[in-house]
């Protein structure tokens, strides 16, 4: 399971990268945002957490047989992640943003289903990441929303 | 199979949206490139092969047993896949790009490997793949040596 492990985290560590190559500066410190936005010290806390047992997840999740679905629902999850930051922080993209973060949203949606089907630990292990997509969302919809004219 | 392979082209169409959103522009038109530089039409076109025949080498293997690190190796190249775009032509970090890229190798050689552990015509499918990051690969090596300056 080391070897699983390790290569989630190495795929985990790819969409991580994207949040220190493009980082918040002056133009999202410019952005009008909603009351419920977290300090910014927060994201790498709960993203470095959601990395890491996500990764664990899926390393319990390949140990089985039939794991196929899961892990093909891991791919796509984990390619989208990595596609936002850039998107969103990077190309200043606040509409195509909001896509990439729904198609995400389902995606991890559907593999926390195809966990659970295959191992409840890991099943368990995706809720804070679909809880936390969930407020990353409702952000991403507000700076959208509240910064068309930017 | 469908679904895998809808699940597969998914993952690919992230990595591909980087492509659309980071294009090659003033930037890129501007650096000193090599003479094995290839026009710019040929990008998108090899680019579109390789990810649809991947999806569909990768599809061919999700429907046997033991294909979990085929797999696994997938979700790593996708995620490298999906970042290189936004740290050269976005970041313009042709150095990092460097390192992205070498790690992409390394994880499309193992996945390649571990294909053709599974599926002789998905292992076949990986090969133009590698060839085409050989070659992005020394195109990247040449443009970050000889642009130290910009």
């Amino acid at each position: 399971m080391l070897t699983y492990f390790l290569l989630f985290l190495a795929a985990s560590a790819a969409a991580a990268a994207t949040g220190i190559i493009f980082k918040p500066g002056a133009w999202y410190e410019g952005l009008t945002r909603p009351g419920f936005t977290p300090p910014n010290w927060v994201f790498p806390v709960a993203w470095s957490y959601l990395y890491v047992s996500v990764a664990y997840a899926a390393a319990r999740v390949a140990g089985y047989d039939g794991a196929q679905m899961a892990l093909a629902l891991f791919a796509v999850q984990i390619a989208l992640n990595t596609l936002w930051t850039p998107v969103f922080f990077g190309a200043h993209r606040l509409g195509f943003g909001m896509l990439v973060l729904s198609l995400l949203w389902v995606a991890v949606a559907a593999m926390m289903v195809a966990f659970f089907r295959v191992d409840l630990i890991a099943g368990l292990l995706v809720i804070p990441y679909i809880v936390w997509l969930s407020l990353a969302g409702a952000l991403n919809w507000r700076v959208w929303r509240d910064n068309r004219t930017t």
